[in-house]
């Protein structure tokens, strides 16, 4: 891991606790680059899933800032991730998003990998040279109930315990059984952390989302907790336990390695995240039914997932630039679901497009006014809590 | 007011008296932060006209490098300037560039401050949070004759005593009175700096406006000496006063506070700034006709205004960047002037436009050249000297 | 010669001999400023050829990074090189990329360069102006053969006595009388030490230039040194020397000062580097046929022509920002061929093109591999040596 510039340093110590950072924090190259290098290299990603490579051979890149991993199955069908950077000049070994390979061979002098990532042979490299220490870097790699998660760094956030607990919250969604139904990208211009923090509270439902707002209880939590029983009890019923698991910030066991999971429930009238309220899709793994309930799980702090009884959407937030983000959303469904039979995208994709779109504006407007030299970081609110979380780690890794 | 970087100090030093300033003053992003925040947020700027405002609730954004400030007619029908960052999470809190608002609701958290910038409550702040610490940062403010200028910075110039003689020199032109007739924006790609100085200095119009030379004397000083007596006879007919103030640079009381006053001479058969010569629009304010006069305003190093007896003309040089810089023109009328009857904006318009299309290439040419390492800074001419005064200022802010 | 900024000495330590360049040589704006002033402007670079300016007066630009060369005839048919920055308040002084000029009028101010650079007077300077100390800064300046070199710094790298062995050898091509025929550029967003390298060497030919490594055997070694001794004695039967001449890298007699001439064997068939192995132009110069052979010439480290027996390719990597770079093909062909009648554009220029357009592709992947932070400069093949030579001389002039 690379040195701490002095400026992140001196940045620190201006952090007040309860409060936004400070303005370099979303401003500053500096402090992006070094985000990119001791942040998000240093933390678990969520990738993608394991249906989208389930032959031998099949990969796709997953980049983020200046970085690409491939996420390939291996001849043996084992799910690896590598740096795709070529050890020769660094050349991508790889350039297309996805597809079907027998081997990586660099595009510049054909260096070639095998899809474990192991150098097969130097062309021309001379008799000393040992392909054996010229391997494409390996990423981390984690494959939970088929999402596949991938860290960069050889010292990744302990995550494993975390997982474990999450696992039998999660079981019953049948999450290695999904498809993605669509995916939609939403670039903004602000840092990450902007878009991030947007994600981490509802203190701005409200005001800012009509169409979630009317469906989905969090951005009330004196309603929310008022409904939170009878959720409850419909949620037994179709077989989803109920606890709630927070190692979130404080709670988590070392700086990036939090997970999360709570259901909460959506208004009278909605069984799930739609339009109308009625379902969208197939029930999802084991589920008997629809419980107007709607679970949010973090794994990571960089990797949101919002699961309906009948659907599930994957959230992040990937850094381009210092000042541009991508907001990527990813719709799944039950393995088996066939588009026009069983779901319909426009429906399926209806409540988040708005409410992304939404959100890249208040986010565009909050980076500008960011930008000012006038800003000075305020007070947040209780129901912001999960940014203050977010910090606590961030703070810690950089 | 923040501290400045070292780079700021040594580059001080390169600059010789008498010349143009160094090299980096002109393409150095730090440099160029520190502008903003040492002496853009310190200076006195041009927003606007109180004709722009007219009803309590109205408003407009005056916005410049990362800044925004809110110019608003409040509820007493008081003019107020705040500065455009939400005191929660620093969003924008007008997003609209101008409108009439019954008070300011962040886009973001709805956190509302009414027109006069106080925070009327935090939204589930909870109990200890005190919305009277959570206003809107002021912007100072002075109208000077129905022209609206602000500054960002608690302890602006001290401009009160220069804007105090200037007028009774302004008052028969009845800046009060007038209407925004057309407004232009020419981007340049270079420093504010360069935008500037080009405005500063008449040494540059023989060769580079064709239209501008053949009617005004500004660019032949000897010619415009002898015109200067029938001018000012003239002058006194129409009812204007011929005294001239020139408190910049080495005469100004500080930094930032200069102010500047004379009328100079157009050549024979130019009665105002037009192509044929003849009038565009109403004679301004008390005058009683046209003396073929223009008058060159100054207000703060930053704020210029080029007075005819039937037109007015503002001209500013907005930082979007390094090397971005708006070139932004305003024609102004009588305030009963009315379009195709009283004035044609094609007409009116004709000459700045022109003249700033010659600008917009020569200063462009201009940082192209400054952009190489091998620029030396010259010697400027005698014609130059309103440089000099701006950097004396500059120098002594940054 | 400005210094040496700290953060050059700390990465120049990070090289290790044998491996590509460190990640910030390629992805830091400090460097790439750094290498504009300490290298680019203290390398000789080919401008051009005479017959672009045959006439007095005739002039042309050459311009990289943010510098701006003018190589004009003067009116006594010398030819001259200035730097185009204006002493004054630096203007670029000529704007048109090339043309036909009694003298350069500044469009700012209008102060006037003859033709030889001089400044003649600088009007309204006042009386103690000296315009003899305000000429247009010279460049250094060789023509080779009539091909037109440059170098901005007052002590240019020592290339003369490497520029008067090879005169022998490339006599037969007959330089001096050539014309343009065409000329491409080819923008890739990569810095221009990747363009360069990749120029380099050969390495990557085979797997990634189908058409060139069908024709030309630089790709292979082994058959190069086969196919070399008949190519010999066909160059000798059309009149030229078989000599090579190697003082690049640790051969050179100063860092910058890199010569090269090597003639190497086309395959069987190919007469020349065209598609079908035909001609493609007349033979240049004292040429009595085709041999079959290509030439690459080096002049400074930055300057490389490829030559034919009847035509020649000028080829460089020009920077335009820190991963911009303009790779930039001209090709010449016998100054009394005729378009139509001798040669056709589409022809002489379809292997280049193509190559290009690899070379582009796989150069763009390279920089987008250099920019991860997991990027660890590998080991060079032998068949790279010639990047590592320009690598001593560029760090020794940093």
């Amino acid at each position: 891991m690379q040195q701490r510039p002095a400026e992140i340093v001196d940045l620190k110590k201006d952090y007040v606790e309860g409060h936004a950072l400070p303005r370099a924090f979303y401003t500053s190259r500096e402090v992006y680059d070094h985000d990119i290098a001791a942040y998000w290299n240093q933390s678990w990603l969520w990738a993608g899933h394991v249906s989208q490579i389930p032959e031998p051979g099949d990969y796709f890149l997953f980049d983020y800032g200046p970085e690409s991993i491939i996420v390939v199955r291996d001849r043996d069908g084992e799910i690896r991730a590598h740096l795709n950077v070529c050890r020769h000049r660094g050349s991508r070994v790889c350039v297309e998003q996805s597809g079907s390979a027998r081997s990586f061979v660099c595009p510049y002098h054909a260096w070639t990998f095998d899809l474990s990532g192991q150098l097969r042979a130097g062309r021309a490299m001379g008799p000393d040279f040992d392909p054996g220490e010229y391997g494409l870097f390996p990423a981390q790699l984690r494959v939970f109930q088929g999402l596949i998660f991938v860290c960069a760094s050889d010292s990744p956030p302990p995550i494993d315990a975390g997982l474990a607990k999450l696992a039998p919250l999660a079981e019953p969604f049948g999450l290695d059984n999904l498809k993605i139904a669509a995916k939609r990208t939403y670039p903004v211009p602000a840092n990450w952390k902007l878009a991030l923090e947007n994600y981490m509270e509802c203190y701005h439902c409200a005001p800012s989302h009509k169409e979630y707002a009317r469906s989905h209880t969090l951005k009330a939590p004196e309603q929310m907790d008022r409904l939170m029983a009878p959720l409850q009890e419909r949620s037994r019923e179709i077989g989803l336990p109920v606890e709630e698991m927070d190692q979130t910030g404080p709670n988590a066991p070392a700086p990036g390695a939090d997970v999360y999971y709570r259901r909460y429930p959506l208004y009278p009238g909605y069984e799930t995240g739609s339009r109308d309220g009625h379902a969208l899709a197939p029930t999802l793994g084991a589920l008997t039914g629809l419980d107007g309930g709607a679970t949010d799980i973090q794994v990571g702090p960089l990797n949101n997932f919002l699961v309906y009884a009948d659907h599930l959407l994957g959230y992040r937030f990937i850094p381009r630039g210092l000042q541009e983000t991508d907001i990527e959303l990813v719709w799944m469904v039950r393995g088996d679901a066939e588009e026009g039979r069983d779901y319909s995208v426009e429906d399926l994709t209806w409540l988040w497009h708005v409410t992304s779109l939404d959100d890249e504006r208040i986010i565009r407007h909050n980076q500008s006014g960011v930008n000012s030299h006038h800003f000075r970081p305020g007070p947040l609110a209780d129901m912001e809590w999960g940014i203050t979380g977010f910090y606590q780690g961030y703070l810690a890794m950089i």
